[in-house]
């Protein structure tokens, strides 16, 4: 049993926990809570961590894992950021997507998120495109990162299912064109009330960051860019609530 | 100035920014920034407090607020939840609405919430609301307090232009289906799906807690139960979320 917080792999889990740079470098995430753990698929979990009581109850079926630590109730509390944690953290490889062009002949809804910078709304963008049956979401290399806690939290274990890639938008958006789907923009000016456009059945639709929108060379690069009509002085919208508007009003067959 | 934090009217604004007992009995509330102050109807605003620094640097036109107390910078970061306060904070009376039906002759747009408690999601859904034209939004007894500095936050101002009240549930519904405004709650099972639901040019819909839906006795009294159909593995959507996806498509025109 693992009972000193300086043990090297408790300092592992707590620079993933924290570190956007030490996931991208050793390609794993850490995620906590009996329901989140149960949502990984197990080919992925490196590591699992149950805590001393969690093990000794049996609460927990830990047998199908491979490598599993029993931690110290007070150390694990260290790793975790809930008042009582639940007593389960594994630590999951980053699933490897990649766009496959070539499923997407008869019909297909993309999302395409430039620069979506708050973790609740990235991971309740991923929630909502599950639901909506968004069959694939692009992020920006700038967007914050899918692996963060508070992002994966947000998703309600969407993260394991909804296929996601990040890559150039400006280059996805060129590739999609020549394939002959159509990508809407959501911008707040100069553009087309989304309710009186009549969406392709193979469609991408682009939500830009939570304060200055799409960027402009990510805009240019758009079929049409299209508005959520708003009434009196708001100025903009939530990004996962525009993004929940646009998804269930596009997709909607 | 101001330059204890020990002031009576200092140790004033942290009660109200912590407590809604004191909120609620003081019937005040805070609000901080340059923006949101700038939003509140003067009329409202009891008094105003402003950094030693803004003072001095003259950005902020206090001049038309009657009670303008400036405070020492370092006072005013003890206010503030903010790492970089803007130096302005104001204390508000809370606005009094009430239902006034005979207003909803012709057509109406309510939102009616039961047992909201995110304050982030409540704050997020009244903006939405307004950028939807809903009318007014009644809330349950229960809901987290409107006036939390987090949901205010949230509202992005729509806390000033949004008419809402808060009262019984059941006994609101059952004014308004006597008024023949029909009432449709949105509810995960055994209900239609809310697209092929033909709405009334006067209708009211039903919202429910993050965790546990509409409660039953609120349930039983709306004449339909409506549902948005969610693919995958998904069990819910984001209160907020939902709230904008049939605000947008019920309050279409």
């Amino acid at each position: 049993m693992i009972s000193s917080k300086s043990n090297a792999k408790i300092k592992n889990v707590k620079k993933l926990l924290s570190s956007s740079k030490e996931r991208r470098l050793q390609g794993l995430f850490a995620i906590e809570g009996v329901r989140l753990v149960k949502e990984a698929p197990i080919e992925l979990v490196r590591q699992l961590f149950i805590s001393e009581s969690l093990a000794k109850n049996g609460e927990f079926d830990s047998a199908c894992y491979k490598n599993v630590e029993v931690v110290s109730d007070e150390v694990f509390r260290s790793l975790s950021d809930t008042v009582t944690p639940q007593g389960v953290l594994a630590l999951v490889e980053q699933p490897a997507w990649s766009i496959n062009i070539s499923s997407f002949e008869k019909g297909c809804k993309l999302l395409l998120l430039d620069g979506i910078q708050d973790p609740g709304n990235l991971g309740t963008i991923l929630r909502t495109s599950e639901a909506a049956g968004v069959d694939q979401v692009v992020m920006s290399e700038d967007c914050v990162d899918i692996f963060n806690p508070k992002v994966i939290r947000s998703t309600m274990g969407s993260i394991f299912r909804i296929p996601f890639v990040i890559d150039d938008l400006v280059a996805v958006i060129e590739m999609l064109k020549a394939e002959g789907i159509k990508v809407y923009g959501a911008a707040l000016e100069g553009s087309l009330d989304f309710r009186k456009v009549e969406f392709e059945k193979r469609s991408a639709i682009v939500i830009g960051n939570e304060g200055n929108g799409i960027s402009e060379k990510v805009l240019n690069a758009v079929n049409k860019k299209i508005r959520i009509p708003m009434k009196g002085q708001i100025e903009s919208l939530n990004a996962a609530v525009s993004t929940a508007v646009l998804l269930y009003h596009i997709f909607e067959n």
